[in-house]
């Protein structure tokens, strides 16, 4: 469907609606109509908090998960455990595992896993970040929960190889996730089973 | 799914977007992480178009139609037919019969249907701007066009009783649409055959 419009203006905020993940133009119209149909302070509302979002986040100088402060809440919360680190792809995963409420440990945000393909090398990930904080702090644990996928695979072992000469345990998630697919995607209590039932990397690579 | 955020701006940036209809608590999150995952200038250009359309967006003087000047592309367009008006519920009616390139007639925007229950009466609706343009233009034909609810039809009706009284033909549109189904769910098929095959008010109240 190619729409013509009766004007710019909704042309463009159609237009950009529609770049956003997920929403068609059909959509896209309806939200640009929805914003015309309220006061101005509505729509002022929305592009404030979205400008403030993009332009005032912080990542986390320990984990990188995002923050409003430099040490993020989870990093600097005296109940949190330490000495496990959850290695994960993304924020959204973070937000995910929280929503488990079956993780008490701390977090590392990857910002990605390694991906030839897409020219993604591990010098672009936080993995080096990941080593300094194994190295600097009493680490006992880190638990891999990256996707299942064949990107999480390749950035599993490589992470493996990199950290198994500290001689720390290094686990991963029960694969409850269906193969192939995104950790996002999980629901809550399979994605809070895979980490109460991790293994061992060394049992994993086995079976 | 409460999420508990890492940051009040990821918080406050999901509350804004889950504000829209149709875009639930994940889709939101999942919007907003796209934001985090592009350039700054990414949001701004979003923003930007939403404040713009929202700030500049001017009504058409004569037929409230959207528009970016006092008069809209519609009415002045010189190979339009000015004598036929079609009567619209809102702005994506319109869009939506333009998409349907059957119509060559010009526009009239309600901004609304009669609705007793919302507090909604004639006089909050541009009814007596419609009759001025009767009363003022050599108009042949109105199409009533509204949707095809209790609403759509006790406006019809009151439109009805509103024109007759200038001896001008007074169509609606042919029911093609389901019965209670909105006009702009209509696909464009159904809804440019529903606008050519018309019918004269007077036979349709026979019925
Ligand atoms: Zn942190
Ligand atoms: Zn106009």
């Amino acid at each position: 469907m190619h729409n013509k419009f009766p004007s710019q203006l909704v042309e463009q905020a159609v237009e950009q609606f529609s770049n956003l993940p997920g929403i068609g133009r059909k959509t896209a119209l309806r939200l640009t109509l929805h914003l015309l149909s309220k006061d101005p302070s509505y729509t002022h509302k929305i592009t404030d908090a979205l400008n403030r979002l993009r332009d005032e986040i912080v990542y986390c100088k320990c984990c990188h998960n995002v923050s409003d402060t430099e040490i993020c809440s989870i990093c600097s919360d005296p109940h949190r455990d330490k000495q496990t680190i959850c290695v994960v792809q993304n924020v959204n995963d973070v937000i995910a595992i929280e929503n488990t409420a079956q993780y008490k440990g701390v977090y590392h945000v990857l910002g990605g896993v390694i991906s030839p393909i897409d020219g993604i090398g591990p010098s672009q990930l936080n993995i080096d970040e990941l080593v300094n904080r194994i190295e600097s702090e009493r680490i006992k644990e880190v638990i891999l929960a990256l996707g299942s996928t064949m990107e999480g695979d390749t950035t599993n072992f490589f992470l493996y190889r990199k950290l198994s000469v500290f001689g720390i345990k290094i686990s991963v998630i029960a694969r409850g996730i269906a193969v192939g697919d995104e950790l996002e995607y999980a629901d809550e209590v399979t994605l809070g089973r895979s980490i109460l039932n991790r293994t061992s990397f060394d049992d994993a690579i086995k079976r």
